[in-house]
């Protein structure tokens, strides 16, 4: 009775529910990545940043500090009250890299350089409710250029974001960034008669969904409105037809190249100032990745990307994996965005009053990671540890010798450290650590001054496919001269 | 008055009290020391972990679970109710990394392997006042062994975090790691006939002011009080005079090698089994040192290391820097600790009820970087970009050509993105980014195929130390062809 009390009281070894651990080389390979693309960060100016996990909801701002608990969305806790003071600071986890930036940004303005090139990599919290594969912590990897209303701000950075899918291991040819404007696309609704706010949403969500359902699609859905693949009936935004004229005529408006879709823009734009700016820094974006040496097969004018509703103000982007994979169900599919960006204008403004221009791209850790992998890029274990199997407990000490011989020749070793009385545990365990090489000396082999150097990897393809002569003609354990352990690994590892 | 009223409701931009920005250097070089340190630990066969920042309050076990607010020390939260259950978990921030692997080794017990070497990186958070330099987000830099009761796991631990410092910069000469064991100490109080708990600790406390006051203050501590600088009066623990002999000749016990502070202890600990065993596991953790070619000059065992009270059950160890710096009075000072660790057997057993020996160590990660830059072993400063500057707008593709090609040779660099309408102000902004070299090209030089390519740190110490005659003959400022601009910047960067 009182021993099962006892175990009741014991806590949960849980992980939080929507969260998740990160082993070995889910944690290395993902490093791996995201230095790769500092590396190419860096090289374009910007410099590292990293704020704490911790905001002010104020701050944060996505709040009203009026709500009594403002944790919609994000992790958010009031801080103790402040002795003779009244109440607390609400705080909250980061949901975002853009908040913390866009707060640096006020608070350091007289002291950044201007404009300010950053990056940020880190982790950023949600209070969603988990599902599977949407977690609560996740990773962002974000470049961002605060200061600067020049579109050669936007193409620089769509091409480090090539530059720097190419550095992570993913080949030209295999992505395409695709660049469009909102004041194009404000130009079209202006041409159209549609008013800003709620009509103006309306059209831009359909134009989203042109990949999906094509120009009758998008026609139906800005008028009448269209049957889905369901059969239910989708209600339609209720344009007249002749209103959805240009977004028809935008929507079709990419070209063979670059010059033949700036034309066509120019076409359905009209008379649209707003249209027409859009369309010339679309046009000078063009030029400028032209002249950086990234080809449209790598970064080309595209109408149909629009990115989301009221944040961005100029130039948008994204890029796209072009290769296939197969998806759950075995069917084959295109890998899809990896990464996306674009200028806006109004965060730092927030804070102090005035405009400050920003651009900038996020890419997908998550995403971009399990592309790698799905290209064979990235194993997903990480190599082992040569295992220095234990005969006889009391020479540790020499056991632990040859493993620093073999770190101290840069070879990741390790003595196995468990109960050593089961050799075959050790056997075991070194299977477990994906070990290529286990090093064997009992007190035979120590009298001889030998030791055995057992080749796990070549031993277990052995085991699997090889005939008996094969097996005799090539041993998988090889006894060596104590003083050759090191040469005779360096041998086995290639 | 609708005007202030608006600015009254801007938030404010501002770091939470107790948290802190990195900017550039500060985020480069902690990652490049940590880079080098998990080098080292992986090498040792330590695989990396990331676990969430977030765990169950009941997970990480310091805090009671029906507490109403259970936020003391730790930044805590509790989850929205569970629809149609109850009141939803209470989560909380991690406060270490030790707790988290705790919580992984018993969750994941029969997928790890066992012994299971782990190694993890990255911030923890701390609800405690804010003061100078005491900040609420900080780095830890942990390795552990779980599941392996051998020494071995701790021999290798001191020999790996001697490896650790020296790879991050430290040199031998400038650490030593000091080792004890918990065991010995028991067996000293064994032989004081000193009762477990409250009175033992007291006996500890003192223990650890023997570097302070010396084995006469820390007789008068152990007895009957003693004045301390400012003629304050110390309570004294209380023991009888003969009492405090055996801890006297304990403190005192370290002799001119590890076979004499060995011989002292044995003595020391008199007739007290844990006493000696303990003895005995420190001397197998000298010859396995020797063994791994640790000499004593970089590990030794010495018994005036005691670290905290109740956690730790067997070997403990510190690595303290041995060089002096200059205090911020001016005095020379010590440098101090940088990392510890020991072994502990309680952690897991909170989860599963079976003990798990543990053994493991933290690296003080802020205070090694500041050590490191103690030494001047890294700068404070990253290398700036080269700067393009802009003298002409509509040649801005050719700026970014130029900067492209910098890149492509592995140069960081950029162009100048802010107004470029005042020069004066491009070359502040140079400055201001510590840039080595300005690119600089107006319509005269595009016109004759070249740019002028300045060396701004040259400049800098021409304008600040040459005479006339030294800047005419060593310009800081050279003209070269446009195709020349890689081969030249390579040359001034040297």
């Amino acid at each position: 009775m009182a021993k099962d009390q006892k175990k009741q009281l014991r806590p949960k070894a849980e992980t939080p529910k929507g969260f998740r651990d990160y082993f070995g080389a889910d944690v290395t390979e993902r490093k791996q990545m995201l230095d790769r693309i500092a590396e190419i960060y860096h090289r374009h100016g910007f410099d590292p940043l990293e704020t704490s996990a911790v905001e002010t909801v104020e701050a944060l701002g996505k709040f009203l500090p009026d709500v009594d608990r403002p944790n919609a969305g994000v992790f958010a806790w009031q801080e103790a009250e402040v002795p003779g003071g009244g109440a607390g600071d609400w705080l909250a986890l980061r949901y975002d890299l853009t908040a913390p930036l866009a707060r640096v940004a006020a608070q350091f303005r007289n002291d950044l350089p201007a404009p300010y090139r950053r990056y940020a990599m880190g982790p950023v919290w949600r209070n969603e409710k988990p599902g599977p594969g949407r977690f609560r912590q996740f990773y962002q990897c974000d470049a961002d250029t605060v200061g600067s209303a020049s579109v050669a701000a936007d193409a620089e950075i769509c091409a480090m974001l090539a530059a720097a899918l190419e550095h992570a291991g993913i080949q030209r040819g295999d992505y395409l960034i695709r660049i469009n404007n909102r004041k194009v696309l404000n130009g079209i609704l202006d041409a159209m008669g549609v008013a800003e706010g709620k009509p103006a949403d309306d059209v831009l969500r359909t134009i989203d969904k042109f990949d999906k359902v094509g120009e009758a699609g998008v026609r139906q859905l800005l008028t009448v409105g269209r049957k889905d693949e369901s059969g239910a009936m989708i209600e339609g935004v209720g344009l007249r037809p002749e209103q959805a004229d240009p977004v028809i005529a935008f929507l079709t408006s990419k070209g063979a190249d670059n010059a033949a879709t700036l034309m066509n823009l120019r076409a359905a734009v009209g008379g649209s100032e707003t249209g027409a700016e859009g369309v010339e820094e679309l046009a000078q974006i063009a030029d400028m990745l032209a002249a950086m040496g990234v080809g449209e097969d790598r970064a080309v004018i595209d109408p149909s990307i629009v990115r989301g509703l009221g944040y961005y103000t100029g130039p948008v982007f994204e890029a796209e994996l072009t290769f296939e994979i197969l998806d759950e169900k075995g069917r084959k599919r295109q890998f899809g965005s990896v990464a996306g960006g674009g200028r806006y204008d109004g965060l730092v403004e927030r804070f102090t009053g005035q405009k400050v221009p920003a651009t900038g791209v996020s890419i997908g850790v998550d995403r971009l990671l399990a592309a790698l992998r799905a290209k064979g890029l990235m194993g997903g274990t990480d190599p082992g540890p040569v295992i220095v199997t234990v005969m006889d407990r009391d020479r540790m000490g020499e056991y632990q010798a040859m493993a620093a011989e073999l770190r101290t020749a840069g070879i990741r070793a390790e003595v196995y450290l468990g109960n050593p009385k089961n050799f075959g545990n050790q056997l075991k365990y070194a299977d477990k650590r994906s070990a290529p090489v286990a090093i064997i000396q009992g007190g035979d082999e120590a009298a001889r001054g030998v030791v055995q150097v057992k080749d796990l990897i070549l031993g277990a393809r052995i085991a699997a496919e090889a005939s008996h002569e094969e097996w005799k003609a090539q041993p998988a354990q090889t006894e060596v001269a104590r003083a050759d352990i090191v040469a005779e690994v360096r041998r086995i590892l290639g």
